[in-house]
């Protein structure tokens, strides 16, 4: 048997007979001929069938047929006097048309059909470029001397936020879905000094939202032997770059990534919008229009808001030493949203006893690194849909998820 | 300030003023000199200190001094005339002496200690291991076309096998921790024809054994458009070489895997460890004598079992044509022990719906995919913790894990 020829690869082959698989994207039925448009991994080609019927849309077929140049068909070759064997049963129809250019189903639909509805090929590059994201989060931290890891997602208690986690029987006793790797990385700051983690997180999110998933990708990473939160966000610097250089074969606006992406003080932030100084975080709106004003002052889609107020970040947020109502935090938008929040740690154990008093025995395990000699160190962590969504110009990341779990959705 | 200088880099700068940081490995007080051997992720570097107590083990130090050449010091180089400042508290002793060549602990302790145990250099190079051979996994897959998905670890029923998973409380229903995303990844085959995942899977697992583990890291794959489960094999193939090619840089004995690995069907393994020819499965036992063989007979420390019969498979494996009775499927020993289990699936609907019989409603969402056109596919899943265990000749995969989970361990 023949081995198959990819449709990518079919003008090496004018002239000769091969082998091509994969599913009919599309009839069209003219007077005296048919043209079958075969869907694989690497494109499309075009069977100029003369005689006999089809098979559906979606079959699988194979194809055995003269590769014949045709600078008028798609690619510049056609497939002539074909024998079109049909591999799968002829298939159902699709809930929507999958060879039309726009995806004409609503959201819903798509998602309750995914599996179907993700081969539309405007669904399925979404998540081609994802994979180009993640991978190129990881050769930018894997060149800077970062160890992947993985840990635990079943965690034996909800210590971390207390709110928003899932529940689980655990051999009978009470255990909860990981919210983030935040503990685990830090104490393995301790053993490898830098770390990332590219693995899913749990948020029993009760709010049904176009940014909020029950489960999402998390690209995280946590660093040790930093000055402060700038450290951090220089590395986020470079990692956003190999992030955005790893897209750019994709039609998208790759966005430039600035030598040194533009920073606001949370205060000034505050003056900045007109909003009131005690105002403790940012609304969407405010977020909004900073990165509008980066985009105009700085030329750039990126900005960092720095110095959050520690008031609103998590117990083990390091404070600015010169003004410790503020946070040595930040916050990166991307075209008016967050994108990624980080900052520095604690890292001294006896902070950590000052800051949760009595509730420290709750956080044995956690503390026990701090004990033992800790780095200052920081990291950040980036929600994947949150960016690939921000590249693609969709609302919702529900969009950019294959199969997503949210309030109202468990299937399929 | 002068930016920190690696131990590993100090030879370049013989001579200079340097800053260095990491941990107090371990303190040797001579009669007029105390040598402080301090960490970092590059290596060890050694403090000469002339006056001065030296900070206890493991407390994180920042030593400004001069590089000076001496043959006789590990690495050809001290620092002398040092200046030590201690950035964290003086840390509390560790549960055993991480500055010992061998570890002198036992598992329990260590996995009750893990944050601070994994620090002990032996610990610690595993997991560097076990990162490379994944990034070895990844980029041979990237290569050969395959596309890398993140599925859903939330599913709404206990379908695949049944048996063995945590339940959740989803929003008040009832759901289940995924065992495998062997569902979603046949389903993807559809949209990407290659796929594969890294991530954690999830068995309430009952034994409490030197080989189960309530989560592990899976390394899957799936491809359409196969012939038989021979196409999985050779491709599994290629990954066995690169993730043995990722990890030789490691001091492990690297396996050499052959370019054909050699192969023997279930019916013939029997016969050849002198089993009854009704067994269904092969013993541990089995697999060691099989392994020998394999390495007596083919000079190969892999093998591949297959056609394992179809009572014992999953209901998703495809048979063999020519002998119904045993299944299109492999296990791939590796010294001794089981380390991939992979096959052919069905393809057909109509093959699905007769296997399933009544059961087919239960698994709608699944069976979609198969009614829009499936191509021949298979694949594999390798369960790093074992390939690591393997690798380094430990026998428990807890020792290869950072923070297991299992039936009686639920932290740290």
């Amino acid at each position: 048997m023949s081995s198959r020829v990819l449709a990518a690869d079919l003008l090496k082959h004018v002239g000769a007979r091969v082998r091509v698989a994969g599913w009919v994207h599309r009839r069209r039925r003219l007077k005296s001929v048919t043209f079958v448009v075969v869907r694989d991994r690497s494109g499309f080609s075009q069977v100029v069938l003369r005689s006999g019927e089809a098979p559906p849309e979606e079959t699988v077929v194979e194809v055995h047929a003269t590769v014949t140049a045709n600078p008028r068909a798609p690619g510049g070759v056609e497939l002539t006097e074909p024998v079109v064997e049909t591999v799968s049963e002829p298939a159902l129809p699709p809930p929507f048309d999958l060879y039309r250019p726009a995806v004409t189903a609503a959201l819903p639909t798509i998602l309750d059909h995914a599996s179907v509805a993700l081969r539309h090929p405007a669904l399925k590059a979404r998540f081609a470029l994802s994979a180009a994201a993640v991978r190129g989060f990881r050769s930018t931290l894997d060149a800077l001397g970062f160890t992947e890891t993985h840990t635990p997602k079943i965690v034996a208690s909800a210590t971390e936020s207390g709110a928003n986690v899932f529940g689980i029987d655990y051999f009978g006793r009470p255990a909860y879905l990981a919210q983030s790797p935040q503990f685990y990385k830090q104490a393995l700051v301790g053993v490898f000094e830098r770390v990332y983690e590219v693995g899913p997180v749990f948020r029993a999110e009760p709010h049904d939202t176009a940014r909020h998933l029950a489960q999402y990708t998390s690209l995280d990473a946590e660093l040790g032997f930093i000055r402060d939160h700038h450290d951090v966000m220089a590395v986020l610097r470079e990692v956003l770059a190999g992030m955005a250089e790893a897209v750019s074969p994709f039609d998208v606006q790759v966005p430039e990534v600035p030598a040194r992406i533009p920073e606001i003080h949370f205060a000034d932030a505050l003056k900045l919008v007109g909003a009131p100084a005690d105002e403790p975080d940012l609304a969407p709106a405010h977020e909004r229009a900073l990165s509008e004003w980066a985009r105009r002052e700085h030329g750039s889609e990126f900005l960092f808001v720095t110095g959050y107020p520690m008031a609103k970040r998590p117990f083990y947020t390091h404070p600015d030493p010169a003004r410790p109502e503020y946070s040595n935090s930040f916050d990166l938008l991307f075209r008016g949203l967050e994108l990624v929040t980080g900052g520095q740690r604690l890292h001294r154990h006896e902070d950590y006893l000052a800051v949760l008093g009595a509730a420290a025995a709750e956080y044995r395990d956690y503390l026990a690194a701090f004990a033992h000699g800790m780095p200052p160190h920081g990291g950040f962590a980036i929600g994947l849909e949150r960016w690939t969504a921000r590249l693609l110009g969709v609302a919702n990341v529900r969009e950019v998820t294959l199969f997503p779990r949210d309030l109202h959705r468990l299937t399929p």
